[in-house]
């Protein structure tokens, strides 16, 4: 197992060793520290579940994804796998070493170790970037790292390039498992920590004004009411009325 | 909720606040904190598992129940509502105030919160005293504290008193969740904490030993190569070749 640039370090890799003991059935969940010690866990299987078991939202999502695909913190390779079965061009990548370790093993042919601060140039440019269950919002904390990466994802994107991403209403969590902006979380398995992170979850009603003054411009807001919505975006270059694929992949 | 001597106060109840997020199906996790660091979690469900889902050896533990029975840590009543279905007289107790509240919920008919050491007096005696998955041994970390916790049980039992209880060889378990002994171990849930515990657990070798000098000798070892085992006491001066009562309470 390599962990090259962009790759967590094992003693931080916790949620990656949470997905390989899972996976090879030895029972785990996920625990999620705040700073201020409360703590509690959760089910890791939501990250192998198939398509069908998706929340309706996700599934929906699946919708706006067209041409070649990187798939951002692919975990155990859930969405990669359900776009790689309907022929999908897609690249996988994940800082978790042991995660990417995991969805290899599950059948992604394509899965890298990256971030997407560190993404290999070798990788090229893609037309639909997927951030799921990112929880960050759009990918950073504060204003200045969320255009930053913004700014990075136009470069690496076709004209016709499209992001795909999605946050959580912190309002719809319950209130003893809200993240709250003001505190930092970490994820803890057995002797790995990981690094110490914010959560930047925001209302859908957030989503213009995250990227505005940015290459990018909301296309599209999934919000059903549950906790999780998505938004997708498109390159402001694009004509305001351009086709939006909303046929899904398979017809269930 | 009343919490009497022998109760765990509220932010001490981690447990009990487990079963209770379990119970009311809002997902919850048992995390297990070593003193040096090192931590998991496990699925609480099976504390609330029906008796067709328990390990081999502990439906076959409930052979050797007779009489009127106390359950000592009963959890979410796994138990309880099993023997109590039978028709068997049982009283149950825990130390956690939410555990017996769980317990009172699923249909437990007389659940109290005390801990063996704080017996109400009230309780009576008993003709089995049942401590599943105490994790203790034999109720006790260091012979001193068995030795009087096992004098108080005497007191306790009827003539034909028994105690069932059980241990897990840690040599069973896996390498990097055995608990050791030089360790201390707490619960942690949402802001609850337990108090530190030790746990003793033992190989099933070591029944005799654990009883040597009181007033109880080893009826039956039931260990079938899974880390938990059984172990059927009874008071010494009963004849050696009393009769036990090895017919289940159904046949399957």
């Amino acid at each position: 197992m390599t962990s090259p640039p962009g790759g967590l370090p094992d003693e931080a890799d916790a949620y990656g060793r949470i997905l390989l003991d899972a996976a090879e059935g030895r029972g785990a969940c996920e625990i999620v520290e705040r700073d201020d010690g409360l703590i509690w866990g959760g089910d890791p299987s939501d990250y192998f579940a198939p398509f069908r078991r998706w929340p309706a939202t996700e599934r929906r999502a699946m919708r706006f994804v067209r041409g070649r695909v990187l798939d951002v913190g692919c975990g155990a390779g859930r969405v990669s796998l359900y776009l790689q079965e309907r022929g999908i061009d897609v690249a996988a990548i994940d800082e978790s070493p042991l995660a990417v370790e995991v969805a290899r093993r599950r059948g992604v042919r394509a899965a890298t170790v990256a971030s997407l601060t560190s993404l290999p140039a070798e990788l090229g440019v893609f037309d639909t970037i997927l951030i799921a269950r990112n929880n960050l919002g759009l990918g950073g904390s504060g204003s200045g790292a969320r255009r930053r990466l913004l700014a990075t994802l136009a470069e690496r994107t076709t004209a016709r390039g499209r992001i795909v991403t999605d946050s959580v209403d912190p309002a719809r969590l319950p209130e003893d498992r809200r993240p709250l902006r003001d505190h930092r979380y970490r994820i803890r398995w057995l002797g790995s920590t990981s690094p110490w992170l914010r959560y930047d979850m925001r209302p859908s009603d957030d989503a213009e004004a995250l990227v505005e003054g940015t290459a990018w411009r909301v296309r599209r807001v999934l919000d059903d009411g549950s906790p999780r919505w998505v938004v997708v975006l498109e390159k402001s270059g694009q004509p305001a009325g351009s086709a939006v694929s909303d046929r899904p992949h398979t017809r269930r």
